[in-house]
């Protein structure tokens, strides 16, 4: 057996590498080499010797950067016998590892803070009301090729999905900072995370209508920069939502209403913005997946990416300042934005922000969100992390709800389960999973227990694998009460402060998970290795050289199980059961009981 | 069971993407969806039943080109019951693929010619001697940090490994062209790659003086005209290797000699060509590989790219044009070409490459050197093909020799052979695998024949295998007739045309495969299925819609074994086993004989 725990002291930056160590169970090999591809060219660096280690060997070598790729890759060839075996990201190969599989490292390392935090997702209109709104029910709003009403109905009225986008309850800005005590104390999260606040139409905002603005129905750019004080006096942070590849067709680039002399981008060819957004050979503007209430920016013009990212006052670097100094972007459906009407050269716009972003603050977070895989921005040069929907949440609701991304039946086994995690986290360098944004559902999807049929046990379950799993967990408003939801818009209902529904277990749940989180610096930056895993179940550690929590987690009946613990590369740790009643743990002794449909923690410490 | 052969009928070029075929052995399906990544966001495709073949159900949607990406990637997906099943380009999922795994194709095709050659490669200084060579015994070649004497044996006279860069036999270039017939009628080969022919220092000649002329020693910018003028009159094509990561240490823009007034790079930090040159921070040349004779260019360079690629008389331009019109370039060590001292953007200039020399002639082929996974290269804006020891040479090394690119031992049985052999193809446009360049060993690497210990029952079963497998084979010139010889340099010994050592066996058997190439179209261009695998032996299929060959490989002893030939799409076929004495074939009514060390080859036609 070869083991890589790419975390220190066994992946050591140094001047001009890492220091890389392996672990094998079997000393007596041919040969033990550390292979790079510095340049592209393949590099076998021997590994020496570096003593023994209770059960293991240890072998290191040091390997550099190289400079001619983004991310530098390695794996472990060992000869023995006639054959040899291989160690990549995803575990053993017979032979040399595919390059997608190497295991990766950069210079450019995410920003520490992200890993300790627990996130929090507010949809503003939806999370709390410090004001009375203005009586707007005369007025419309634009929402594509037709006007809509605007619906105002008393908070926490069923929503009507006739009116999905045009409904306001009233949410505020500093709605959520009188809200700060339930989300700092009683859920336990240290940052949170705002779905779109600048001027817009509808009531998601994600058709804005002036970036350097927070809309006057949130209270404006005053109110978030009394947020953003606030949060900051507390130690919490706060992250914002960029929409970038599109606008509203509000927005004055694209459309000039009143006294505006000059023509918007829609209105005439000659306008000054038709080059800012994509036009098809019919001279039809192109809307967002065919949403013509959304017009795609063009990056091809220069002035799009002056104003998005790369001119002195660009949107990204704007509320990077003060006032407001936020602490991250997220970066709306990033992975589809480029030149022209698609997402041409999107890699290079990537970089561009990036760079905008961390000359501002070279600790703030670059967050992507893709639903799908996002591997190819996560490679060092692009976000530090990524809305985490194809390597946590997607796996999580097929092996817990037997669905998939799309609504189709998707039902996994616990191998099928662990073999998606392992891949998925294979591909991405162990300090971008770390910084991942780990989630159970957003204002994009069914609500975690509506998708797990009400079924709180399993809720409990999705939660411990949340706050476990690597990567900083998101808990979308109001999951920690146990809100129901379907699909947009019913997963956006407003929160109930009344209390009249709230789960106190589920919230107490959470707190507690929050809590360990901050205690246990395994949760937090720990390796990750799968123990074991059943059909109904799967047991893993996250790890540090002197501590580990084993997590079990059991969608189906009681079971006792052999857990391999020795597998853990660490010296004798006194083991405690942690969850339920409390009890040491005897490794290896017995076999151990999983409850059913229950999540167990383990902790052990030297 | 899915299947979708990316061939034509079942992968079918349209005006806007392409028409998709998905094959199903099930008809009652809940849903069946092709899966499309246009500008990285995923796309369900609902596929419409195309009617049933034989046992088979057709599924077919038009696929978009993905005009964000240099690939457009797919997969399917298909609904049933509970659950639902995938299908990448490496077989069945069972949840989305990962991304480097989905089917990929491109508008922009390698040039169809290549899929039909058969290659042969050729070292010239050791292949043929049409004249006698100067005297030039009292002459000095420069390789990096000293001088040595040219040493000059006879033809044939075994190398001296004192000498292994500095020995020369003089073979020429008019050596080649008096050898047509050999190569076009004995071996069968219909292309010939030429290791570097212009002037240099060392017999490889790997270390360019001049890259617009060809070295005198083998004849001359005269003799390559005419080998050209009479291989085109042939119907051959002619493919040469580009050095153009280093040149030599004697190169005018690296050291001036003589009445030059004008220092070279390494002569002068105030050199005109300094900064074409890499030099590392204590102003030392860097070398490739540590190898002081070679220097590396340094592509951040103007002049560099204007030279190599992009000025009108660019070299990779200047040899397509008459008198040469040479069809192809072979790119030496490319992936580490870039800027500074190693590979930084060297995609940038791969690009380059490609486009200078396509606009030369659309139809020239692009192949890349690359020991290790060259997938980043082949995705349809960089190289049309490589040179495949990854995908091909590597897997075949391990199973038939138990030994690795580094020498180590590495056996492999059959599955993991195949696997190997199946995942290096699933990164990879299939179009571009047939443009792949197969090998079994070169002027690099120990010959194939030494490489099994000299054992030709399984040097016939690598033959067997390299030109019935995906891709274009070639032959390094002598392992037709049983060349013997190990590691570099004793694999460059001299072309024996004595006929003493001849091994007519094989040679006939290369040619009997050549001319088989040429009569069965699958074997050229046919998708490829495997069959079965076992510990010591393999089947597959190449097919097309409406013929099959069948290869079965057995490096171990005779067995019997189930082929399951209903697994092929088509429809009956006749099949005959073509090796041995020719007998028809009844697939299912018994098992298949697979005599000891040999490879079988049966044919099916309808």
């Amino acid at each position: 057996m070869l083991l890589h725990p790419p975390i220190a002291p066994w992946l050591l930056r140094t001047a001009t590498g890492c220091r890389v160590t392996l672990l094998t169970r079997d000393a007596s090999l041919d040969a033990v080499y550390l292979r790079t591809l510095v340049d592209n060219e393949e590099s076998l660096l021997p590994m020496t010797s570096a003593g023994e280690h209770g059960a293991w060997h240890s072998w290191q070598a040091d390997m550099p950067w190289d400079d001619g790729n983004v991310a530098t890759r390695y794996a472990f060839k060992v000869l023995h016998g006639d054959s040899q075996s291989w160690l990549a990201a995803d575990g053993p190969h017979p032979h040399t590892p595919p390059e997608a599989l190497l295991f990766r490292v950069h210079r450019e390392l995410p920003p520490a803070w992200v890993r300790d935090q627990v996130f929090y997702q507010v949809f503003p209109d939806r999370f709390a009301r410090a004001h009375t709104p203005r009586d707007r029910q005369a007025d419309t709003v634009y929402g594509g090729s037709r006007r809509m009403p605007v619906i105002q109905p008393a908070w926490g009225a069923p929503i009507d999905p006739r009116h999905a986008q045009n409904t306001f309850y009233g949410g505020d800005i500093d709605g959520v900072a009188q809200q700060l005590d339930h989300i700092q104390h009683a859920v336990g999260a240290t940052a949170v995370y705002l779905n779109p606040v600048f001027t817009a139409g509808t009531n998601h905002r994600y058709d804005t209508e002036d970036y350097f603005n927070v809309d006057p129905e949130l209270g404006g750019n005053d109110a978030l920069a009394r947020l953003a004080q606030a949060m900051h006096g507390r130690g919490l942070k706060l992250m914002l939502d960029a929409v970038v590849n599109h606008t509203g067709t509000n927005h004055p680039w694209f459309n000039r209403w009143g006294t505006h002399p000059a023509p918007g981008a829609a209105q005439s060819p000659a306008s000054a913005w038709r080059g800012w957004y994509a036009f098809d050979d019919d001279g039809q503007p192109v809307g967002w997946k065919g949403h013509a209430s959304l017009p795609v920016l063009d990056f091809s013009h220069p002035g799009v990416r002056d104003v998005v990212y790369r001119g002195d006052n660009a949107i990204l670097r704007h509320w990077l300042r003060p006032p407001y100094q936020i602490d991250g972007w997220r970066l709306d459906v990033v992975h589809m934005l480029g030149e022209g009407a698609g997402a041409r050269r999107n890699g290079a716009h990537l970089r561009g922000m990036r760079q905008a972003i961390k000359q501002e603050n070279a600790q703030a977070f670059v967050l992507g969100e893709h639903f799908f895989e996002a591997t190819r921005w996560l490679q060092g040069d692009q976000e530090d992390g990524a809305m985490n929907y194809y390597g946590f949440a997607q796996p999580v609701w097929a092996w817990l709800a037997g669905v998939d991304v799309a609504g189709h039946p998707a039902l996994l086994d616990g191998a099928a389960f662990d073999a998606w995690l392992t891949r998925a986290r294979a591909t991405i360098p162990y300090d971008n999973q770390l910084a991942q944004l780990n989630l159970l559902g957003s204002h994009d999807t069914p609500r975690i227990l509506t998708r797990l049929g009400g079924d709180t046990a399993l809720a409990r379950i999705a939660l411990t694998l949340l706050f476990t799993y690597a990567g900083a967990p998101c808990i979308y408003y109001g999951d920690e009460v146990g809100m129901a939801g379907g699909a947009d818009p019913d997963c956006r209902r407003c929160m109930d402060w009344s209390g009249h529904s709230r789960n106190n277990e589920l919230l107490a749940q959470v707190k507690a998970l929050s809590d360990w989180r901050g205690r246990r610096r395994e949760w937090r930056e720990g390796a990750l290795m799968t123990l074991a895993a059943g059909a109904d179940w799967i047991v893993f550690a996250r790890y540090t050289a002197d501590a580990a929590t084993a997590i079990g987690a059991n969608r189906g009946d009681a079971v006792d199980i052999e857990i391999p613990w020795h597998r853990l590369p660490l010296g004798p740790l006194r083991w405690v059961q942690a969850t339920g009643p409390s009890a040491p743990v005897q490794p290896g002794s017995a076999p151990t009981h999983l409850p059913a449909r229950s999540a167990v923690i383990w902790t052990g410490d030297s």
